[in-house]
């Protein structure tokens, strides 16, 4: 069976971090831009912040979709999203790059079906015929 | 049964939208962080991006994580992400508003629980008492 989507989300629980990495917003920000480039995605932007006390949240837009973390250093716990689509990109290979840098030992993951065709084609009053992914040819354009 | 999270994480498949709203950006700027307000979160930083041919793909970083979204206004879809930590906010009031904005008339949603403390217990060699959610006392800090 081959089911059909137009993205592709996988929801990582990233335990036993190491802590003061995870507390580091400068290197987070580093390896999840690493991690997006090593998938193969292409980076449109990238934003990251650091709380008090602790913590670091940020997110990777890629054309493929994005990249994005929140850390709690305290607990070495990270959660980490890898929302891609298109057959260009491998998030799995970000995935275990994270892993490694994080010096992780125990993970969990979801892999999320996300915007699955037949769905869409059920709900809709339209007919829509070879329905295909993002990006094709994307040319960015912010105006 | 009452299990204790550091995050909620609502994922929406969002059918039937209006393809015109779907395909302009700041449109969906702007719901995507007034959903953000209307939930209770604090807004730290919002990027949105639109693509040729098509699209919109936006993040809204709050104190309490992250909403994002992605488009295919082609196909009236739109995936949309309501992740939140804390007893603060309430996502499904945001999720209620862009349901209204976007004008979809079908969604499907998946609640998923992220940093169930208790596996974060049984995964570490620590023994963490009182666990407690982000945030408290938020100082932005982005030294």
């Amino acid at each position: 069976m081959n089911i059909q989507q137009l993205g592709r989300h996988i929801l990582v629980e990233m335990y036993n971090c190491d802590k003061e990495i995870l507390n580091n917003h400068k290197l987070i920000e580093g390896y999840m831009n690493e991690a997006a480039e090593k998938s193969g995605a292409t980076i449109v932007q990238s934003v990251f912040h650091m709380f008090n006390p602790w913590g670091v949240s940020g997110a990777v837009i890629i054309q493929e979709s994005h990249l994005t973390i929140h850390t709690w250093p305290e607990y070495g716990y990270a959660a980490i999203d890898l929302f891609t689509c298109g057959d260009s990109v491998d998030p799995w290979i970000g995935l275990d790059y994270l892993k490694t840098m994080l010096k992780s030992n125990k993970i969990e993951i979801k892999d999320i079906i996300r915007g699955e065709t037949s769905k869409i084609r059920y709900f809709s009053n339209e007919r829509f015929q070879n329905m295909h992914f993002k990006p094709i040819n994307l040319e960015e354009n912010n105006d």
